[in-house]
C-alpha cells in the first residue's frame, strides 16, 4: 500500500519528503531509505509539524524494522533491536508528542503481533493507518472548527499548522479549508514566524497554493493588526497540550494569546487528540527545546546580526489555559474548564 | 564649528552619515553634500531614529540655505526658496515629530535673524545647538532614568533608540549607558525587531561595543521571556508622544507593552520633549508610516516569502498611554497622569 500527500510520499521501500528547509523557492525531495535518514529528516527540520513528525517516525520506524528483518530472525531479538531504532526516532526533537505517541503505538503493534512473520506488512500497515488517520482526524478538525467561523472572518495564524505540518489537510489551516469549503470568505494574516520563518516561508505558500487572501506580517505586528480592528479569530496548531489545557506550539503563540485575551478576540487551538498529553499536568511539564543560535543570527541564511552576540532560541512557548478560547479536536470544540472537558473527551472512548 | 560623534560628522560643507542600513557588517560611510542628498538619506533610511533624524534635517537646511544663498542676495527670496528646502526634508518620513520640531527651529531662526548677512552662520550655529543640546538632553534622561534600574537588572530593549538612533548616547540605550556609568551590572535583552533588523543589526552592535552582556531574541521571544522572569524592566524610544502620554514607536513597541503590563513589568519610554507633540490629544492622531512591502518579503537582503503575497508593513504603532509606565525627559521621569503630568513639565518652562 502507499501514499503520496504534499509532505510526504510512501514508497513501500522508503519516505519521501518535501523539504520543508527550501520552500517555497524550490520544490525539492529528500529521499528517506532507512530510519537514520528518516530522524535526521526530522531533527534538521526537512519536515516539522507535530502530526507530521509523527506519522514521519511511523514510517521511520517500519524502514528501521525491515532492516533489522533482514539480519535478524528471531522475534525476540527483533523487539530488542526495534527499541534502538525507537529511541534514534524519538530523541530528535523533544517538545511535539505525536512523535512520542507515534512511537508508541507503532511498538505496541510490534508486540502484539507476538511473532516475525508478516511483521513488516502489519507495521507498514500501521503506520499507514496512523498516516490516514491523520488525514481523517484534520478534515474531522476541520469541520468541528469551521463552525467558528463566520463567513467574511479575517483570521490570524502563527507558524505552520497547515498541510505541510500534518500528514495532509493541516490542523488550524485545515479549519480554514473546511470554512472555504463550506463557501464562507476568509482572509488570513500570517505571522511570518522568526526564526524560521515558518509563517512566511510554509503557511504563506501554501494557502496562496488554496486561494486564500493571505497578508504576511512580522511577529510584531500581531498585536497592532489586532488592535486595529482588522482580526476576528486567532487559530494556532499545537505541539503538546497538558491535561489542564496548556498548549505548547511554535515560539511567539504565547504573545499571539496574550495580545487575543486583551483584545477580547477568540484565540482557538486546533489539534488532534493525539497532540494532547494526559499524562502531564500543566504545561510547567513540557520540554522547551531550544534550537542553535544560527537561526536567531541568520534569516534565509543570511547573516543578520553581529558575531559573537549571546542568542536565547527557544522554539516552543506555553500558553496558559486561561487564554485558550477553545481547543478544536476531531471529537469536537472544547472549552474550558480543559481539566475536567478534556478528560471527558477520553473517557468518552476515542 | 564641526561635530563628530558615531552616527554623524557636519565638516562645515557636509554632513557625512554612518549608513546604519550596512551595520554591523560594514562601517561604510555616505556623504550628504546637499539638501537633497540629506532627504534621500533620511527617505531611505541612512540614518533612522528621531532624534537623529532630527539634528539631520537641521544640518540639511543649513545646507540648503548656503546653496541658496549663493544665488540669491535678497533676505525675502531667500526666506521663500528656504520653504521648498523645508518641505524637502520634511516630506521624507512622516511619523518621528523631531523631524518637524527640528525644522520649525531652524525656520525660526532664520526668521528671527531677518537679513542676508551671516545667515549661514546663524543657521549652521543652530543646527550645530541643536546636535549638541541632543547630546545632553540624551545624558540628562540618562541619569533620571538610571536611578529606575536596580543593580543586577535584565532590561529589554526593542528596535535602536541608541547612540545610533540621536546624536550620540541615545535615549533608551542611553538610560542603560547612565546606569553602567554608576556601577550598576545591567544585562539586555534585545529583540531584533522585524522587517529592518534595527534591534539584531545597531542595538546588539552598539552596546556590544560598549561591554554590555546583550542576548539577541527575535521579536516574538520577547513574552516567553518576560513570562519566565528574565526580564525586570523594559525601556524603549519614541518617536511621537501625544499630549495624553500615548506612544508612536517602532512596530512592535505596542506588543512590547501589553506583553510588559501582563507580567507586572514596568514600561518605561525614554524621549526628549522635542519627541512630545503637544499639538496632537492622543497617538489616534499620529500619521503611521507604511513602507516598501519588501522590507517584509525580504530578511537582510535576501527573500524569505513566496512571490505575490500581500503584505502589511506599518512601521510603527502606538501604545496606550495606560500601559506606559513611566516616560523619562530629561526634565525628569514623568508619570501618570500625563496629560496633566506631561502639562506641568512644559509649563514649568524647558
Amino acid at each position: 500500500m502507499k501514499l503520496k500527500t504534499m509532505t510526504m510520499e510512501w514508497t513501500g521501500d522508503s519516505l519521501i519528503l518535501i523539504d520543508q528547509r527550501r520552500l517555497p523557492f524550490e520544490e525539492v525531495y529528500v529521499t528517506c531509505a532507512d530510519y537514520r535518514a528518516v530522524a535526521l529528516s526530522i531533527k534538521e527540520m526537512v519536515v516539522r509539524g507535530a502530526p507530521a513528525i509523527g506519522a514521519t517516525a511511523a514510517f521511520g520506524y517500519v524502514l528501521g524494522a525491515k532492516e533489522i528483518l533482514k539480519k535478524s530472525h528471531n522475534y525476540e531479538q527483533v523487539v530488542m533491536q526495534m527499541k534502538n531504532v525507537k529511541e534514534t526516532l524519538a530523541k530528535t526533537r523533544p517538545t511535539a508528542v505525536n512523535l512520542f505517541w507515534a512511537l508508541e503505538r507503532m511498538e505496541k503493534r510490534l508486540i502484539r503481533h507476538g511473532k516475525y512473520e508478516g511483521l513488516v506488512k502489519v507495521l507498514e500497515d500501521e503506520a499507514l493507518k496512523i498516516a490516514k488517520e491523520d488525514i481523517e482526524v484534520n478534515k474531522a478538525i476541520g469541520r468541528n472548527g469551521a463552525q467558528l467561523l463566520q463567513d467574511g472572518f479575517t483570521v490570524l495564524t502563527h507558524c505552520n499548522a497547515g498541510a505541510l505540518a500534518t500528514v495532509d489537510y493541516g490542523t488550524a489551516l485545515g479549519v480554514l479549508r473546511a470554512a472555504k469549503e463550506q463557501g464562507k470568505k476568509i482572509k488570513v494574516y500570517a505571522d511570518e514566524t522568526r526564526p524560521y520563518l515558518q509563517g512566511a516561508r510554509l503557511t504563506a505558500w501554501e494557502l496562496m497554493k488554496d486561494g486564500f487572501d493571505v497578508t504576511l506580517i512580522s511577529d510584531n505586528m500581531a498585536g497592532w493588526v489586532m488592535k486595529q480592528g482588522k482580526i476576528n479569530a486567532v487559530i494556532v496548531g499545537a505541539d503538546r497540550i497538558a491535561a489542564n489545557g496548556d498548549v505548547a506550539n511554535k515560539i511567539g503563540t504565547y504573545m499571539v494569546a496574550v495580545l487575543a485575551n486583551r483584545h477580547g478576540i477568540p484565540f482557538y487551538v486546533a489539534a488532534p487528540l493525539s497532540t494532547i498529553d494526559m499524562s502531564i499536568k500543566s504545561g510547567k511539564e513540557i520540554p522547551i527545546e531550544e534550537r542553535s543560535h544560527e537561526e536567531v543570527l541568520t534569516c534565509g541564511g543570511k547573516r543578520v546580526a553581529p558575531n559573537n552576540v549571546n542568542v536565547y532560541n527557544p522554539a516552543f512557548d506555553v500558553t496558559d489555559h486561561e487564554l485558550v478560547t477553545a481547543i478544536i479536536t476531531e471529537k469536537g470544540v472544547v472549552y474550558p474548564p480543559y481539566e475536567e472537558n478534556i478528560k471527558k473527551l477520553f473517557e468518552e472512548g476515542i
